[in-house]
């Protein structure tokens, strides 16, 4: 992770799985980021416990109330970030917050579908409307015009289980609501690396692998890869995204995944 | 259009554009469907005019209020062609109606996003659910077990603005949530595809080219191609369709869209 260096970063979904996994590894770097903002639904609920844990111990750790089906809730995150930063500019977002229903095609429903839609790929969407001005921020106050993460980017934690070419993880009629939501993020993250890239923000989807998870092991099996492994594996991809890799999506070992 | 013959068929969203289109076809073949349904929000208004002059003539088509973001109206319309059809089984059920919103990646709000995805890709999943009993009594009907429209089928009308390897057709940073919605259709085809081939069901999805109605023009150009074109060159592919082709995206001359 030599070439990582973030001075600011923003992970949705913080209090758990993989979320809570990335936390843990910001917190630990060599270069460790000046802040490390951790979005989270309920932050002194019970679920969060690990992240308020961790906060006791790291003073560059903030947890952010955010809930990303909510733009009220978003735009407050967004204002609450602005004003740690105080005028610097928000390097990395992580659009990590997600949901599965293990639906399948007969008795999928509309209030699923919808909910589902809103969490994986509305929120995303809206996440990166609101922080946008933090950063472009942040693309203008680094040096050099090469597109990366640690300059400006949005990860979008998308998943296999919307690629169109290569369905695979779990039995395809489960979870239709999640594979749709997810085939739809993938689209987003395109039209975002299309229309951000002007403003030096690089938009690119990652796959974090089928991961030991609450969500990687609601679908009946034991998932293969650890939450380390993914994270670690999530992290040195990070670090060497550029150009190239724009409005594609990656695994977690940086292998392209076909649509 | 000599492999196409159809006992029964319902268009969804069929008092203009490409469902009118369809609607118009159906009628005029050599061999003519026994039942033609034309669902359609508001039969009685003043956008159903064409639809209801057609219906005053050919005394085979139907017209069904359908609103596809409305489980109870689609559960209602199920019901109504099951009537008419009286013990017989659908053959080819067309999931046309949509809407677009040309929002840019700016403005897309949650309303908009998730009434496009109701539209787009919900509507056509509760569609296909409501009518699954229609289309395996069709399947089971028929002899032979290859799968074809004019046994029994799910033709999804998505469009190439859904495909992630080859964004075409205008400026991508309008209409994300069209973009969106249209690539979790083409995963929900897929889904269909595996899930319902089991019944005999052939599920393909279609896209029309960029066509001359109302919301092929509304992105601010003259689209390239005419109604009358798109609906022959769709019909002529569906005569064609076979196993091969269940869970593709074809365009309206027969060619596949990559995902």
């Amino acid at each position: 992770m030599a070439g990582l260096h973030v001075r600011s970063v923003l992970v949705t979904g913080a209090n758990r799985g993989i979320g809570l996994g990335l936390v843990q590894h910001f917190l630990e770097m060599p270069k460790l980021p000046t802040w490390v903002f951790a979005g989270c639904r309920d932050p002194k609920g019970q679920r969060a416990q690990e992240l308020q844990n961790l906060a006791s111990k790291h003073p560059n750790l903030v947890i952010v109330p955010l809930e990303v089906s909510d733009p009220a809730s978003i735009k407050a995150a967004a204002a609450r970030v602005g004003e740690q930063l105080g005028g610097s500019g928000l390097n990395l977002l992580i659009n990590n917050a997600a949901m599965l229903i293990c639906d399948t095609l007969e008795n999928e429903t509309l209030e699923n579908m919808t909910q589902v839609y809103t969490t994986n790929t509305v929120g995303p969407l809206l996440v990166g409307q609101a922080f946008l001005p933090l950063l472009k921020k942040a693309a203008q106050g680094s040096p050099g015009s090469a597109l990366s993460c640690s300059k400006a980017a949005i990860i979008n934690v998308s998943s296999n289980g919307g690629s169109l070419s290569s369905p695979a993880g779990w039995h395809l009629l489960q979870g239709v609501s999640y594979r749709c939501s997810k085939a739809a993020l993938n689209m987003l993250t395109k039209c975002q690396s299309l229309g951000y890239r002007e403003h030096g923000i690089l938009c690119v989807a990652l796959h974090p692998g089928w991961v030991q998870t609450d969500m990687g092991s609601s679908v009946g099996h034991t998932p293969p890869v650890t939450v380390e492994a993914s994270v670690r594996g999530m992290l040195k991809v990070l670090s060497s995204l550029g150009e190239k890799d724009a409005g594609t999506l990656l695994d977690w070992e940086g292998k392209v995944v076909p649509w």
